[in-house]
């Protein structure tokens, strides 16, 4: 057995501000990426966790103009439906958002689920299935945190239509879409989110509720 | 604008580190845990990413001995109904796993998601609302890695009844159960994943799966 070490208090801090510096970033600079930190940074989420040690994440690269347009079509569609969803005063905030990074980005990533992977063998995803999909958020979580050590900026986008985007991409069928992220160098670095400088939705400062039973 | 802070090369190591030594915990010490330490635990989660910064976590913290009980009651029912899903070897293997904490850990932790909560207004979930259940994992692996900072261990149980789950914790019924974690101090420390020293699933070395399209 190895070592295991140390996180002391200072390393702890540095963490700190690491979760309160992730951002979700829609606002990217047209430099690219070097593929070596690509791939760094996806090295790191064979470590995330996964049920029964399964690792169904799979990860599509979308550089293809016709796809990118594609993705940008189903974002566009989606995102009229949602504003239409919303009424007066609400709906004109709405539509001023900047909501995804999708026409910048230098790189985009649909990361999907394998549904029918046999690792793990079914362990620990019988009665709660949806483990397997979860399995692959600590994934992207992992990739985000990790990206932002090297200063690139990720933006989740779930304002897209997940069919559309498996048929676009042409996975297998066994394949789900759990996420769309862009990635790539900030405009800015800020701490606090986007939603919250746009005055839609503030964080909560308390602590999250905790109840006893 | 705060000055972002320059993730080095020694502290991108150190949470490399973090990554590698995260793991699912299953066999606990019976000491207990510090309320203030289980507090600072929690607080960290408000930095966690969230669909429309919605925030939807809940946390139910479990202590009555009957409650207890009836999570472990909930746990075997499942267990044995996993058990009979295998055959042979395979069945035989899957009797010796020690497969949660749920009897020893001292802190069991069940974590909601609130799935009539209207902070975000709705933002981003239109066509994918199972990102509110997603911004519940990212909750979840926040709490799990600041824990392991602090020496602390996290177990995730699948192998539950979620239904079981509500009914016993007595929560709104717009809550949907997303995770059941044990938290407490880990009997050893381990670099490798416990299903993998039990011989029941590698985890796979290479590189995660990049398609490009």
């Amino acid at each position: 057995m190895a070592n295991c070490p140390d996180f002391d208090s200072a390393f702890r801090e540095q963490f700190g501000e690491l979760l309160r510096w992730r951002r979700d970033v829609r606002r990217f600079l047209p430099d690219s990426v070097p593929s070596a930190l690509l791939e760094t940074v996806l090295a790191s989420v064979a470590h995330a966790p996964s049920v029964g040690n399964s690792q169904p994440w799979r990860f599509v690269r979308v550089d293809s103009s016709s796809r990118r347009q594609g993705l940008l079509n189903s974002f566009r569609r989606a995102n009229d439906e949602a504003l239409a969803g919303y009424r007066g005063e609400r709906a004109a905030h709405y539509a001023r958002l900047k909501l995804s990074g999708l026409a910048e980005a230098p790189i985009v990533l649909a990361v999907f689920t394998d549904e029918a992977t046999n690792q793990g063998h079914g362990l620990g995803r019988r009665t709660m299935p949806e483990t397997l999909r979860y399995s692959t958020v600590g994934a992207v979580h992992t990739l985000w945190l990790v990206a932002r050590c090297h200063g690139l900026g990720v933006g989740w986008v779930s304002i897209i239509e997940p069919d559309s985007v498996r048929t676009l991409l042409e996975v297998p069928s066994a394949w789900s879409l759990t996420a769309l992220l862009c990635l790539g160098w900030p405009v800015e670095d800020h701490v606090d989110p986007e939603l919250e400088r746009a005055g839609w939705q503030e964080r909560s400062r308390s602590l999250p509720v905790l109840i006893h039973r």
